[in-house]
């Protein structure tokens, strides 16, 4: 069942656990905002600067999955197809296309 | 200082509030992901659908904002010029460009 | 039917006009590229960079709506509702939400 | 110096251009709208449309890339390292993150 599991490099794993603990706190610190009115403008701050740390979070993973499983799929003639159709799929998916 | 306080509708509070506490749950989620080594694609999948909560979040905010605090800026002429561009600003922000 | 029609500062007229031109050059090339076998990547760069002029001409003509139309529509209590409601949904089509 | 060629199917070739001569079209009918003062809110309908068009075509453009160009790297084991930076500062441009 190789393929069901995904590949992160393990310098990333930190660095991406850190970066989500981050957009928690954010979340939180939106569910604060909202409770105790805060300005809409800063609320809509928060919310830009948290999208944009997930689709940072987003590109380093995609980026592993590239390197790594998509290559060794490649490499190995191992599922390509399937591979690559997943990678467009996904990055439509982010773009919404 | 009553600009720099907020206004949302309190219908749209709770509505926000547990959108919130969902994207919060979701973001908890991708980090027991990353943990599991789950598989990317469904990391990214996580991810984009994280992303366009919060942007829905956005919108809803943005709506109370125009409806309550920009409307009643333009009404008794007060701060209009500084609101509108902040307005504009923060759809910049969220467009990125 | 005042409403049918549009306001564009005369300034940002002729600003836009340049913009949208530029645009147009950049989709030609865009067709020119993929004529010529281009290299994929320098394709790709000049897509983004087409949206995010695109986008950029889509917030000057957001600003001078909301300066001139919503203010409008505001300060003589002329069909506010239905502005506030399109100008959202304008921007929720803008983010795709 | 193949590298500096990109690859587009046979089939994609002609549904690219298709898309990007209609593209054209609509940037043309923007500089129409915004001179016969066209009601703003069309105007940010066609631009959003514009946007979406432009991306659906970036996607097709990124799955033949990634389908060939790269596809064909791992395999040869030729330039693979840049060929997946590239590709990830590709996607990275189109989020502009």
């Amino acid at each position: 069942m190789g393929q069901q599991h995904g590949y992160i490099k393990a310098d990333d794993k930190d660095k991406l656990q850190n970066r989500l603990k981050r957009i928690e706190g954010q979340i939180r610190g939106l569910q604060r905002m909202v409770d105790e009115q805060a300005y809409c403008i800063d609320i809509l701050t928060q919310i830009s600067s948290s999208v944009s740390a997930l689709e940072k979070v987003g590109t380093i993973v995609l980026q592993d999955h590239v390197e790594h499983c998509v290559r060794h799929s490649i490499e190995n003639r191992e599922d390509t197809e399937q591979k690559l159709q997943e990678l467009t799929a996904a990055i439509e998916r982010f773009l919404k296309v």
